[in-house]
């Protein structure tokens, strides 16, 4: 193991720096696609699509939405949701973003929607589910969080498409005890220009 | 540009060799956790969870199965099912995997369950659907696929829990129009030591 660079005071903290690495494009034995393969090891680096977990959390039927604190669509409005970690379920992905993001603790989680971004290899698991207090505080990725009646909601200031998909597709089954999973609005695969 | 090494004739193509790349574990900016980095360029390869994409096929009440020609479980019993590749959706993997695995043209195509193997990092989003045609055939991946009658399949020579699951749920909403997606066995989370 080798440093590259010394580190400077402002630099994050350092912990182990390696040289090897997938960084040879092949296509691995019995594939058919290039990756990035570590020609000491012979490790393949496949690159996976990302998944995102959300969800429509309501109280009282008031919605809740964070206002983003960081890029990209800062100050625009989102449901609670962010990338999956390692050796978590969905489901608990969905109730750590709400509680980072928002303080938000859920309960009644049922699976809305799954939707498909291909644009930018996102998927998207999507729950429903209603807040176990109205105790709600913006964490370090909101600039603010507010629970808003449904002719409150700043359908024009939303972050993302998704986020649309999500509210309205809720509003549909608002009322049922449980119905299969929304898919993306046919044609539409989320493009920020629509 | 360094090539580290000489290609040999058996060697996989090689387009692109670099030394570079994410190889730092530090915590991001903003971040809570460490992450591999790039000193180069402050790249941060976020690990994610991987997606798994598959499906119940059934033709005129048979079941499509796939025995495993690769590792791991190799010689087992599968449903056509694989890791989603980057910029396809959920559906089009799901429909790839059986096309590649069995040549099976799947058609009707419903959400069955969502999977979590939280000990793998793994996310399955599973189908339900027809074949097209019965027509079938093994894949490189598979050693032999068949169509079997419900009480035939090889119940005790199944590869994976998920795919017992999968069989299972789909026996539980075959006469359906639609559904809920199922989850995990509560309490399962498909180590293969059970």
């Amino acid at each position: 193991m080798t440093d590259t660079k010394a580190p400077s005071p402002t630099d994050p903290p350092i912990t182990t720096v390696e040289d090897g690495g997938p960084r040879v494009r092949a296509v691995p034995d019995g594939d058919n696609m290039e990756r990035l393969v570590c020609p000491d090891c012979g490790f393949v680096n496949y690159e996976n699509p990302k998944i995102v977990v959300g969800t429509v959390a309501m109280w009282e039927g008031r919605v809740l939405l964070c206002r983003r604190n960081i890029m990209p669509r800062k100050g625009h409005w989102t449901i609670p949701a962010g990338y999956m970690e390692l050796n978590e379920t969905t489901e608990a992905g969905a109730r750590r973003e709400a509680m980072e993001e928002a303080n938000a603790d859920l309960a009644d989680l049922q699976v809305l929607a799954i939707y498909n971004i291909p644009r930018i290899s996102q998927v998207q698991i999507i729950y429903r589910g209603n807040l176990a207090t109205p105790d709600v505080a913006a964490g370090p990725e909101s600039q603010e969080v507010a629970l808003f009646e449904w002719n409150d909601i700043p359908w024009h200031d939303l972050a993302f498409p998704s986020v649309h998909w999500a509210l309205k597709h809720f509003d549909e089954v608002r009322g049922f005890d449980s119905h299969p999973p929304f898919g993306n609005p046919p044609g539409d695969f989320g493009d920020m220009t629509r």
